[in-house]
């Protein structure tokens, strides 16, 4: 199977090196042409200058790009080149309804399109351990299998399009109330006076504890917030989450609040710190307050 | 060490148990007196009817209240009986102010107090392995220690008066926030319509993982909610979480918003259910919804 990648940004450089690992990967593109001629030269495979010309040369195309216009437009480029029988892989974190509208756009063409949006950032990229959630048809994901497991580990199947994005919204809905929760307990916890690493050490084995705690409350402690899952990413994806409820009419209290928080950060300039950098916000809550406990007795 | 046990509530019944294992029970007070005399004779240790003729019989006393009031009392009762060098070991979830106010009831009297409110629930105390979160004296804590031994596995000593209950309100914040986080999570998701086990076994594997998810998730896939961590002990809880931070002059919004979902539980007569039963809010929230996706071509 000859693979094309298209979008070789932080994690699709290396999902597309990993693609070449298996002897999958044909051909790149990417909007700065500089970047798909210079890794096309160091892995020996196709830079082809448009999308319709690399459609044509593959069997199937991984697409990993930043938003849901992105992809349409992508799929609209590639959809009247590629072969019937063809698969399109959408590796982006997007709204379900644009894997369908994406799905759409390729069925006339005998296209199959699966959704298969990845958590893990870019060292599971880099490490083709990514976790992969995929929606779409059964059978194309039976044939697309092989691309899948060059890139990723746990790869799952949730069902019909837009279900893998759908299982992704429902894993950065956890991520953002986790750590609000994390946060939150912190700045009171070291309000409070308590030894902090003691602390994560402890709860950090209980029935309160969390990945995101045992893993991003030391980042609080140490008050510095490295990325990780950048502010500006998981506020990205939240805003797909926030579109997802209200087409059911619906507005979810953990999301908005998050978003709320993301604004604040990303407007004093921390929208590249990982995501526990909510901390700062929430530790402000107990600055220059009328601390009246502690008697000096 | 001879030691007293005050409050055989669903909890303290198994503690008591505990210590009568380890060699260390003598004597029992309850507020409902049959209760304590049940287990007095059941045991062959001491029932005595008042908590000062309990006091003036032991080395040292557990006490297994309710609130904050109830432990103040139990102190001011235990206090003049007390022998000088004796313990006084609180684990009821009371606010850290308690916890120093109690300190220096018996102070005083020479007593040492250690406030070393616990995590496991019921089934923690019953297999003494609850977790136990300890504030005071050092040296009270190294005397305490067997005591501890008898009912708990991962005793952690913190710190001063008050910083054992500030611990498990430090815990308490967290899993308020992570319980809202995966039931709207997880309503989400329903309404997507993706497949719930399948998304519990794969999610539980990443990122946004927590003990909440793993455990109580599956729940609320069944819609059945049993205790568990009750609705109504959590909600005393952060009540107790509200009040240590109002001292600071902070509102902390993960605790108002969880102390509002669990009223309206109360209100609706899921007081005793288990907090994952905060799912029915979040689910509800996409009843009778104008679903406008899922096209049906």
């Amino acid at each position: 199977m000859r693979v094309g990648f298209v979008g070789l940004g932080a994690m699709g450089m290396h999902m597309a090196r990993n693609l070449h690992r298996g002897g999958l990967l044909a051909a790149v593109w990417n909007r700065t042409g500089e970047k798909a001629r210079a890794l096309a030269s160091e892995l020996s495979v196709q830079a082809p200058p448009t999308l319709a010309d690399l459609a044509s040369s593959v069997d199937a195309v991984v697409t990993c790009v930043s938003a849901d216009a992105d992809i349409l437009e992508v799929v609209q480029q590639l959809a009247p080149n590629l072969r019937s029988g063809a698969l399109v892989l959408d590796s982006s974190t997007v709204g379900a309804e644009t894997a369908r509208k994406s799905a759409e756009l390729l069925k006339p063409r005998g296209v199959e399109f699966l959704d298969c949006p990845v958590s893990g950032g870019t060292e599971g990229a880099r490490d083709a351990t990514l976790a992969i959630m995929v929606g779409g048809n059964e059978e194309a994901f039976e044939r697309a299998k092989p691309i899948l497991a060059a890139m990723g580990k746990a790869v799952t199947h949730f069902g019909p399009t837009g279900s893998g994005q759908a299982a992704k919204a429902t894993n950065q809905i956890m991520c953002a109330g986790i750590i609000e929760a994390v946060s939150e307990a912190m700045a009171f916890a070291r309000a409070q006076g308590l030894p902090l690493e003691k602390l994560i050490d402890t709860l950090g084995k209980g029935a309160g504890s969390s990945w995101y705690f045992v893993h991003r409350a030391p980042n609080m402690v140490r008050g510095t917030f490295p990325a990780g899952f950048r502010v500006r990413l998981h506020e990205k994806d939240l805003t797909i989450c926030r579109d997802m409820a209200a087409r059911f009419g619906v507005t979810l209290p953990v999301v908005e609040r998050m978003l709320g928080e993301y604004a604040e950060l990303v407007a004093r300039g921390y929208g590249d710190e990982d995501i526990s950098s909510t901390f700062r916000l929430k530790a402000e809550l107990f600055d220059h307050t009328h601390e009246t406990n502690y008697d000096s007795k």
